[in-house]
Parts: C-alpha cells; structure tokens; sequence
C-alpha cells in the first residue's frame, strides 16, 4: 500500500477503505508518512469529503493509535459530557457535581484552555492545590469511592488525532465535518465512556457560527457513537452570548457554586438540567426526563451535589471549605465598571469577542505555553434582551493592569449593540440529537 | 504575509496576487515555508485552479528563483524548441542541425531521460567523448562560432520549480495544466531564448494521453509566453506510436544521421520540417512556411545539416567523423525478431508499452541513479496501418541480455494490435497553436 495511491484515491473521490485508513493513520502516528502527504490528503478530504464510513474508520483509526482508557473497573454505565467550547462555559464544574450525586459515575477528562475558549482544568485550578494529574489507578479508584474525578489529557490519548489537528491547524484544513466530528470522538472513545452526552454550541462564541454547521457536527458525531456501540447524545446549545454572567476561571467558579446553592443564572441552570437529563437517562438513571430533571433540581435543593463537589475538590487535593467559603478566593485589583454610552435594548454581545475580552486582561491563553491569571474576567450585568439607559453599568472588568483594563473595556464596549428595537431571542436549546 | 492565508484564500477559491505567489515560491525555495504547507496549496490549486494571471505569476517567480541564463552576447534571435517527451523521439538530434544550418543560432538546454521518454542529452552521449558539461562562456562561444551548442540543465535553473515538482510528484498534485505548464515554461523562460517553439505530444506513448488535454497544456503555455513577452508558438503532434522507426539511444542517433542523409522516416521527416519551418519563421530567418520548409529540406540534400552536427559533435568533445561513420557505434550482444503472430493490420502500438520495452532492455532511466546501456533497443519494421502476414517481422529487439530480450520482446507483441479491420489513422500534426 502507497500513501501517493491513498492520495490519488481521495483527490478523485474515491471513498478509502479502512485498511488504507488504517494504514495513513498508523504511518503518519509513527513518522514513516510525511506531513507533506498527510496534508496534500486532508486538503484533498476537504474537497471530497468523507463518507459515514470512513468518518468512522478515521475516528477508531485515531481512537486506536494510543492509550485506550479501560473503564472496566468502575461499576455502572460511565456517561461522558463534551462541550465544543465556549465562552463562560462553566457547565462542567456544575453539571458533574449534580449527576454524581445522582448516581452517574463521572470519570472524566479534561482539557486546558486555548484562544477564547476556557478550559475546565484552568477553572478547578483556582481551588488552591487542586490537581488533575492523576495516575489512572487514583482516578478510578476515585469514581469508585466518591463518584467523581477528573483528569488531564494523557500525552498518549489519540496521539493521531493530536498530531493531524496540529497540522491541519497550519494548513487550513480544520472546516470539515467529517474531520472535526472524528478529531472529538477519537478521543471520547480512546477515553472509556459507555454513552456519551454532546454538548455542541452554536453562535458567535461558537467554533460552528452557523446552526446548520452546528447541527451537521451533531449528526456526524451522533452517527459515529452509533457506529461505535456507543450511544451518543447531541443537544445544541446556544451561544451567541456568554453563558451565564461570570467569565474568567474564578469568576466561573464561584458562579458554579453559586448555581449549586441555587443561586445560578437561567441559562446556564436551564443548561446544566437539559444536559444532565439526558445525561440521567443515557446511565439508565431515570426513567423519563421529567423524573430525571426532579432529581438533578432536588441535587440543588437538598445541597448534595455542593456537598459531591467539595468531596471532590478535597480528592483531588482542594481544601473541601473552599467550596463553601468562596469569599476566600483572591480578587483582581481593579474592578471597572463600563456604562451604556445610550439609552436601548442590547440586541447582541458579540460572543468570542468577549472571550478576547478575557485574553487580553490575562484570563486565557495565547499560546499552550501562555501563564494564565486566574482572578481576572468580565462580569456582565446586562444580558442580551435586557434594556439599558444611558449610564447603566454592562458589565465590571475585573483586571490587575489598568492598561488591559482599559483595552478589554473598549472592546467590551465594541462588542454589545445597543438599538431602539428589541430583540427576538434564540432559545438557548436549539435541538436535541440522537 | 502568512502562507496559512495563501492557502485559505486558494482553498476558498480566490485569486493570489502577484505579491502571494512570489511570497510562496521565494519562501519555499529558501526552506522557510514547510513542505506540508505547500502540498495543501498545490492540492488546492488542484481543485480550484489558477487563472491565466495567476499562472503566469507562478511562472515568473519560478524562472526568477535561480540563475537567469543571459544569451544576449549571442547575436540574432534565438529560438527554442522543447518537446513534452515522447518515445522514440530524437527531434532534437536532427532539427537543432538543420536550423542552425539555416542561420537560427541554436542555444539550448537539454535533460536527461526519466521512466518510459528518452533524454536528448542521453542520445548524445553516444557520440564518444560528447559532453554537456559546458560553462555557460563555453556555451555562448560555440553558439556564436558554429551556430549550436547543447547544454546539461544547471543546478540553480529554476530551483522553485525543481523542488515543487518532486512534492507534486509524490502528492498526486502533477495533474494540473497550470502548473504543468508553469514548470515547463520557467525552465524556458529562465535559459534565455526570445522565441519557443513547442512540441506538445498527444498519445499513449505523450504525458497528455488526449487531445484535447494536449491543447489545453498548448494553450496554457503559448498565453504564458505572450505574458512573458516571448513569442511561443505550439505544435500539437502524434505520440500514439513511436516516433520513426528506432527507439534506444545510439539506435536513434543513427536513424537522426538518416535522415540528415536524406533517408529518414517519413513521419519524423515531417515533424522536423514543421517545428523546424515554425522555429525559422519565429526566428525571422523565413517570410514564409513555404520558403522556410525549402530551406529546411535544402539543408538535407546539400549536406549542410550533417556538417554542422559533425561540426556540433567536435566542438562539444566528440569526433566529427563519427557523423559519417554510423556503422562505428557499437551494437547489442543480441538481435531478436519479433513475428506477427497472425494476417492482419496494425491497429495500434500502445506507445508506452514500447518506452518500458526500452527501460526492460536498459536503454531508460528507472530511477535518476540508473546507469544506461546505450545499445540496447527497438527497431519497428511495421507501424500503425501497415498489413502483415503471420511470421512476418514486426520489430527487432536489441539487447545485451536473453532473459531482458524474452521479457521485452513478449511486452512489445502484447502492445501491438493486429486486427482485420484497417484502422483509421490520425494526423501525425493536429494542431499549430500561436
């Protein structure tokens, strides 16, 4: 078998067998097939587009190529939650808690943030001594005792997948479905869940801007969990603006608590109870979603799911009354208030720029290697629909350089539209998919 | 400027300017824009092609990537004349001769063969002694003494385009007419002549395996030239069968002494008076076709052509009585017969097939680091048209091994067709194009 033929084949629309599928994902994991080949086929993919097959064979192919997570050891059905990325997307720190105290074992991985986009680690790192750099044996015996534990992304977790994306970042190969829906899934499925709950965002903040793009992403994954034996659940999900009011890692923290104690924002309450029932119904944990949304709000009111939150900060080396005590958790210096410049209703509050926002005060990453400031971050006021006079506050910059302050405030500014018309709102859950 | 953006634009189906291109080409020569990076582009362009403009950017930026050739202490219009490769073809052995005679100084640059074509520089090395390996002030005085002087290609000649065509070789991004014919026009445009002539085969045995691919390359190059400001003109000629009656390098040599003689293959005979009247006219050496095909013929039957490849030969280390002495090249240990199997025409003689009886034989390069046995090869005694009756010659195999001679001769009977039908028999000149 030739790399030029599996090229060839591609380029002229060809659909590609799993053993030619095998053989480029293999070879280039090794090193014994160029990145100069790799690229000439995903652009040629790019073109041609891949079948519900080779999607298939490409995510096992990639799923396959490290580490593969056996889950086997932890009792009950394992459902994994992902989320395509968004801005103020605390939904983890919540959403595991409530189906942990439901009965879900949530043995999870993680990622960092990168770009505009926050990280779940980033986030539980603002617990001082928290860690997710657990061995394998602590993380299941973890789940096994408590219910929950979450960890880094080993080096060998679909190091296909890690390898291909790097390149297609360069290339201007990453806008394909098949190749995006693969990309996560190999990586889903390398990390041992039984079902598996999507959620994928949709909006400015979103990496798929488009409803259409969102819901083709969905459908590829969904077929590919399927393909697998294992089930997969999408719900799209709606971010246009910031979920919730709190973006920035402590800032987020604090919101998750606050939602725990049954303080949390609509949306991001409405979301949390959305995901985890289907969450509920895929682990077999409820009957239906009624009973299973009764049991995740009775997590809020009878406080277990704060109380499996603070276990599990303490399991990972957190102090368990930090969870309590969030008065404790640093402030930034400067908190700078920024004002409606007129009178109206806010008819947008353009998503991934407030995720730059965040970059610019110091709250994100540039780079992998970029040192992130935890306390930084924006707290909105205003929401979109919201009307506003001239001199209201929109939102308060937390910031520990006046310069950044002052960048992240103008942009700020830039970013919300204020108009005399109101607005017509999008649901906030836009389809579920399965 | 980021080459990521080259390639998103051209992805996206945009049209570079000459600012990205000359970007791209000059980053990737230094070794500054990556393989991987440039391989996406190249199977972009695949997909979306390149304008005429764009074309003719690429092209300039690949001439410009290395040395310039500068021919102008050479007096009088030089024109060049260049053939897409062909099997049997010693074009340049007998026209280059006959122009010169005619007052066209002839300063080119040969290659070597590769795969199923023979190279024009391999054939004269049967000449013993005859070297290539001229400095360019050698060249350019031969050419103003004695009016010819062929010259190996030079590293630094277009070095853009040598390192861009071995990544589409091994990435299935070759077959585009814009960079086909970019890659052969910044190699002419960069070896200096101010008029070109092309002989764009047409065939099985051609690169361009239809007619209408061969026009399109045709025309792409002649739009080149014309924004290059060097008038080209294109012939469009027959590459079904093998050009004349010898294929192998010294077999070719004497039949291009022949023809010099005056006994030449009706088919070749035609092809060199049609590039060589297209090369006179170019050259202003004729007012019009039918004076400059009586020219090119007088040539011939005054002697004037030989003379001045045996004047060629000497000035570039061979022995000039070699011309007039073919029967002192050495010949091949063997000499195999084949017979026509059954009664019947020629209908084909798939044309390839007889370049790879060639290479079985060792007269063609399998690779660049091929040693060559000059002897070796095929003398046609029947071509396309002809009608024989079983136990009739066919062809003669010239070997210097039993086991090559027996797999070359049972290649050469498959690719020839013999059928009671008389086949149709196309035009050896299609097409001028200008």
């Amino acid at each position: 078998m030739r790399m030029y033929d599996i090229i060839m084949k591609k380029r002229n629309g060809g659909e590609l067998s799993k053993e030619e599928i095998d053989f480029f994902v293999e070879g280039y994991t090794k090193g014994t097939i160029p990145d100069y080949q790799v690229s000439a086929l995903m652009m040629a993919v790019y073109f041609q587009k891949m079948t519900e097959r080779e999607t298939y064979y490409l995510t096992m192919a990639m799923a396959g190529s490290g580490d593969l997570l056996d889950l086997s050891a932890i009792q009950g059905i394992k459902v994994d939650k992902h989320s395509t990325g968004g801005v103020g997307d605390k939904t983890s720190l919540a959403l595991t808690p409530m189906v942990a105290a439901c009965g879900i074992p949530v043995a999870k991985m993680s990622g960092r943030g990168l770009g505009h986009t926050g990280g779940t680690i980033d986030k539980l790192e603002s617990f001082p001594g928290f860690t997710t750099a657990l061995t394998t044996q602590q993380f299941i015996h973890n789940v096994n005792s408590i219910g929950i534990a979450i960890m880094g992304q080993t080096a060998d977790l679909a190091p296909a997948d890690k390898k291909l994306y790097a390149l297609r970042d360069v290339t201007a190969t990453v806008d394909n479905m098949s190749l995006i829906a693969s990309s996560i899934m190999s990586k889903k499925l390398a990390a041992g869940a039984d079902r598996i709950v999507l959620d994928v965002k949709t909006g400015s903040g979103a990496f798929m801007k488009q409803e259409e793009d969102a819901k083709a992403l969905a459908e590829e994954m969904v077929k590919i969990g399927k393909n697998a034996g294992r089930k997969t659940i999408a719900v799209i999900s709606d971010m246009d603006q910031p979920l919730g009011f709190a973006v920035g890692n402590i800032l987020e923290v604090k919101e998750a608590i606050d939602t725990l104690k049954g303080n949390g924002p609509a949306d991001f309450v409405e979301l949390c109870l959305t995901l985890g029932t289907q969450m509920l119904l895929a682990g077999g944990k409820a009957s239906d979603a009624k009973k299973a949304r009764t049991m995740l709000e009775d997590t809020i009111t009878s406080g277990s799911a704060l109380q499996k939150l603070s276990e599990f900060v303490a399991a990972q080396g957190g102090d368990a009354d930090d969870v309590f005590h969030p008065e404790r958790f640093p402030e930034a210096a400067i908190q700078r208030e920024i004002q409606a410049p007129e009178d109206g209703y806010i008819t947008a509050i353009v998503c991934d720029e407030v995720g730059i926002c965040s970059l610019i005060l110091g709250g994100g990453r540039e780079t992998k290697e970029s040192e992130i400031d935890l306390t930084v971050g924006i707290i909105l006021k205003k929401k979109k629909g919201d009307y506003v006079q001239k001199g209201d506050v929109l939102a308060v910059i937390h910031a520990n350089d006046e310069a950044k302050a002052a960048e992240a405030s103008a942009r700020y500014l830039n970013a919300c539209k204020i108009s005399g018309q109101k607005p017509v709102l999008p649901a906030l859950i836009r389809e579920i998919i399965s």
